[in-house]
């Protein structure tokens, strides 16, 4: 259900909880199926969210309730991609989601082969022709103009239990560099992020924004270190209004 | 469930969530006997939260299930109390919560006589003989010497359908004043929050901090007004570690 607390002020969903829904539905039916982060763990394995795009026509209301449907499309030696069905009982459809994982090592933070996981276990779980409506994730372009907007520090409600950035923390700072008055007049239509490096307590995460087609901006967050003051980019994302 | 992107570094559930969960047992406990946000809205009314208080023995861990119950202590004209218990299945406690809600009238935003709601009804629900084995939430006394430790400005994020700051987000940015390091040693034993003003997009919030006693710190929150510059407090918590 849309909780109350998790809409904006227009009373629909915001982006990041669904976007947290999404990845919830990834790890139940990764956990389901033997290819869950706790077992992963205990063999030195973990999934790493690389690119995630939410597609919608409609945001859930509050009080609605709504189903997210997850499938594997397909699988090659270091990515797997999933996608996502929101929808209603009555079937009506929210939007769609895609996801691209990689496994990595936990020791070397190198990525692994999946296929060496049960015996390349996860082709039984590949869903090949389940129709996904929305475009791939495709290289999100920005020059070197894109404006500087802000800078935050990044903070306790920001890290989860892997000591870094949660996925859904950085869509929800990147949404914030819009103010009411603008998702008064626009609601996103497609949000894109492309996640290259992490982020921990005590960096600063900077916002480099572009317009690149009209309702259509690229964004860009570079995080300079506590301690080193190294600056380095950690994702990019691409929003369409509408 | 705790869901894993509900958790923090430790993989305990953000007291954020918690309060979050709260709020809505209170919602759906209240709709169910007639006096939800829902109908409030329909003759005018509004429930607000004045105070909230949360006493936590543990927190629950990732992936494990936990029930909020609440009950309405007793009822004023003006304020009823409303308590909350956190418990898994096996009858475990996590902690307590309590909370004074006001009714007000949307128009005048003057509080109203909750007993004129349907004959008295709210008589009806009191439980005054169930246990919240937690003190009472107290006047938050703070003195001149407090320390500013920062301001943030208001994101759209933050604002949730009545158009301000909603409850569970003051919560968060009062949280982030402390780093990981220092929750990496420390566990929120009790947390309190009287709400004063409401903060609304543009505006930016100060927070000055001050201990109290060991392991104890209050700590105020003055919004500066986006157009005027005012300055007005909207909330002060006390937060005892262990």
């Amino acid at each position: 259900m849309a909780e109350p607390f998790h809409c904006d002020f227009s009373g629909r969903l915001f982006l990041g909880h669904l976007g947290n829904q999404m990845l919830n539905a990834a790890d139940f039916h990764s956990t389901d199926r033997g290819f869950g982060m706790k077992y992963l763990m205990s063999i030195k394995r973990s999934w790493v969210l690389s690119r995630l795009a939410i597609e919608m026509v409609e945001m859930p209301a509050q009080y609605e309730h709504y189903s997210v449907e997850t499938w594997v499309e397909s699988a090659m030696k270091f990515f797997t991609s999933r996608n996502f069905c929101v929808s209603d009982a009555s079937g009506k459809v929210y939007g769609y989601g895609r996801s691209i994982w990689a496994m990595i090592d936990t020791e070397t933070r190198q990525p692994t082969d999946i296929y060496a996981i049960d015996n390349g276990a996860i082709n039984n779980w590949i869903v090949a022709d389940k129709p996904c409506p929305i475009e791939k994730s495709s290289r999100v372009k920005m020059s070197e103009n894109a404006d500087f907007v802000r800078s935050i520090d990044i903070n306790y409600n920001d890290i989860d239990i892997n000591g870094h950035v949660n996925s859904v923390k950085y869509i929800e700072h990147v949404l914030d560099l819009w103010d009411v008055a603008w998702y008064r007049e626009h609601r996103i239509k497609r949000f894109e992020i492309a996640y290259v490096a992490e982020t921990h307590q005590g960096d600063k995460l900077c916002f480099y924004r572009e317009p690149t087609a009209e309702n259509e901006y690229c964004v860009r967050l570079v995080k300079t270190e506590g301690e080193t003051q190294n600056q380095v980019e950690v994702c990019r994302c691409k929003i369409v209004f509408c």
